[in-house]
């Protein structure tokens, strides 16, 4: 990992400040950010309090649901979303145009044949291809990672291949070692194709499950050969994997009816605070507003949205109209191309060096704990993170983390432009039982951990607005 | 609840006794069970090592799988029992023939309709009667207790009731709860047929939920009406309860084929390790051997059969023969009728009185925390338990209360046979997240735990069975 951790990092800034005194919490408000104290405190207090962010989400999950790029679901969250920004008053509240790849799931299945039959409890890729009507039967052959995949050899033509890396236990030491574990999902396809797979079977990145699939979106090479790919349930792949240890021939019957149907038009929404001062300056915050077919999308990233969307709100609301624009930006086609955070870097393009700051939240409702800050520059981004581990101290009531590198993935077509980008990392030792799932729900978020995410990203860009400086600066 | 637990049943002892030194450990052993304290730490040490059980439990769910009473595959789990008890040795080993009705699921979905099209995830309920092929229509009204249904009134005439109350989060404390939750799922559809309901939606008796639907048995009255009911995730029961609140017209289609096709042959399988002094007085212990259409029936209660099951085995790899007779019972149709319980308290109704003990472990493989205790004659239940706490004592590294009332179901029709009804008690801070759903399997069972419950089930049948004395007497 490339992280820094706070204490690490600010460990090393007292050697080189010559100073000896060890640090155990954030240090008190000091420097450039101390004169927003009183702005910060005037502003996390009632954000803390507030549940706009919770009627907001409510009213996305239930009353829209999940909401797929190109899907007439997103078309509507976008137009709710236009319609609730201006209702809080936001200015230039506007659609930008994104076109996205339409992937439709269509009908889907995964029997069991041999030893004996079972309907498995499976969740077809994203972006994956379909099989022939009648499915594509085979036997099974299990790899645990790359080294076993070497050892099948020439026993992978005409299989399914089953990639069965279970995530490990969340521990805060390692947490959840999502990026170890999923690449299977990303690029299993293309690897197993390139060796003669007939399709793809990945085990649900979850260290959790209660017989719940986990999708996701899945790479081919472009060089193929494009073979389907679907999600099996813990539960399942640790069955094919058992009954396969002990000599049994396991096949199975996959049917898929997913598609790419082309593209279609979606958008990026945004909105604005105008900066006072310096209107042409702006500070980014957001999440995506789209999310997989199933479930509500309602931690990946409903939660994202909302957090940003009523930060500036209460901003709005309180009166605070810092130096800076700050501007609210929801993205489309996270999950499954990247699409909108593309365009938004190339609409923008000429706009990125007035840019002080763009902040995403992508990982869901829960306890603020670090945040990343990722720069072009190196020496730029440490002296980043030594500027955010300042203002973090402002945060009463937060003890965040600062490391760098790992900026969300909607802000990062923006680095190349030099733009400091920060991600509101959250807790995340229950996100990825919910992520990418049909539990995904409105169920599972607590208003009051919303609140805090609001409160985290209504004092960091009322703060990045107002300060003069510049992060990295 | 009707439990008394263990140290106040203690205290109470230790006043009676003029004995004032506050408990708070078990005591160490005494009085009628000191004598077989090095045969017990004997069974104990081999039974945590062994690791039988949960090569049984493999077998029984990998190889066999779910088995609802009736169906094909509990037949095979009869046939796979019967050979793996007679290939440890044991005596007797044959199967009780018993009449179950056979109710099979079918297809089965539920759609909402309005305000926007989902599908809902839903599991029947065991004993549902089916819907009419185009499925029931109607306009959904919650309820969440009995006083939420008064309110109601004519608006359940035509309409579909979905009862939303919500097992609370398990505490150490509290419990699980499970009895007072679960009350919907078994009557609701009797009480709300009779109010004019067109079929009823049951939340899922689970305080977590990754979108797992949970189903039971429910109930009709001899006089009906008899509608169909079904179980929904709570994530979707929430979702209902939430829509309907803001003022939403919530319409879904039910469909159901599930139907009682009659009845079947099932049976119950005993084998023994007959008594070297007194053969015709027997301990009994088990589990039942059947389970929901769902999952593999791994902690329901595949579990408590393969505990049984090693703990006989390993008492006769030790050669410890005990003066009684210890038989173990694996009932059939414990799910959805109870036939095998009942079955076998009628057949051996002649012999019961020599049944000087029945113990169930029906309660997943946890960690054992606590023994129930349930007597016909109350005073006899009161000595049994205090006899049971010194027993307790001898089981070093168990910390178990004593429970009076609670036995297992499958052993409760011996009840009035005067046999004492003894329940192995395992922790249930997860339990209910598994039970009844696709998700009860065998990864989710701890091999070193389910051999403690061998160890308990083989420590307490061996004193039982030695000791000359009887509970309650």
């Amino acid at each position: 990992m490339n992280r820094v951790r706070a204490l690490a990092l600010l460990a090393g800034l007292t050697v080189l400040l010559g100073c000896g005194a060890a640090p155990i919490a954030p240090p008190p408000p000091t420097g450039a950010f101390a004169p927003f104290a009183a702005e910060v405190a005037r502003i996390l207090q009632p954000a803390r309090a507030d549940r706009g962010a919770f009627q907001k989400l409510t009213e996305l999950c239930d009353g829209i649901g999940n909401r797929l790029a190109g899907s007439e679901a997103l078309d509507r969250a976008i137009a709710w979303a236009q319609a609730t920004l201006r209702a809080d008053g936001l200015a230039n509240v506007h659609a930008e145009p994104v076109t996205v790849t339409r992937w439709v799931r269509g009908q889907e299945s995964l029997e069991l044949l041999t030893p004996r039959p079972l309907a498995l409890t499976m969740l077809g890729l994203g972006g994956s291809v379909a099989t022939p009507p009648e499915g594509v039967t085979a036997e099974v052959v299990v790899a645990h990672d790359e080294h076993d995949l070497k050892l099948l050899g020439e026993r992978i033509r005409g299989r399914i291949v089953l990639f069965d890396n279970p995530m490990p236990v969340y521990t805060p030491e390692t947490g959840a070692q999502y990026g170890e574990t999923v690449r299977f999902r990303g690029h299993g396809a293309a690897i197993a194709g390139k060796l003669g797979a007939v399709a793809v079977l990945v085990r649900s990145v979850t260290a959790r499950s209660l017989a719940t699939p986990h999708t996701g979106n899945t790479r081919y090479d472009d060089d193929g050969p494009n073979i389907p790919a679907a999600a099996v349930s813990t539960e399942h792949a640790a069955l094919l994997t058992r009954l396969i240890a002990r000599g049994e021939v396991v096949k199975v019957r996959l049917k898929m009816q997913a598609r790419t149907e082309g593209t279609a038009p979606s958008a990026n929404v945004l909105a604005e605070l105008p900066g006072r001062e310096w209107p042409e300056q702006v500070v980014v915050l957001g999440g995506h507003l789209d999310s997989w077919d199933v479930g509500q999308g309602a931690h990946d990233d409903g939660a994202g949205c909302v957090m940003a969307m009523q930060a500036v709100a209460l901003l709005k609301r309180l009166g605070l109209q810092p130096r800076r624009t700050i501007r609210v930006v929801l993205w489309t086609n996270e999950e499954n191309g990247l699409a909108g955070a593309k365009a938004y870097a190339q609409v923008h393009a000429g706009e990125l060096v007035r840019h002080v700051a763009a902040l995403e939240a992508d990982s869901g409702a829960f306890r603020p704990e670090a945040l990343t800050v990722e720069l072009q520059d190196a020496e730029q981004e440490a002296k980043a993170a030594a500027q955010l581990h300042q203002l973090a101290g402002l945060l009463a009531g937060m003890q965040l983390e600062i490391r760098q590198r790992g900026s969300g993935a909607d802000v990062a077509p923006m680095k190349s432009g030099g733009v400091p980008l920060v991600g509101l990392v959250m807790e995340s030792s229950t996100y990825f039982d919910y992520h990418h799932t049909p539990a995904d729900t409105l169920d599972k978020v607590d208003p009051a951990l919303l609140a805090q995410g609001e409160a985290l990203f209504a004092a960091l860009a009322y703060v990045l607005a107002e300060w003069p400086g510049q992060l990295g600066r």
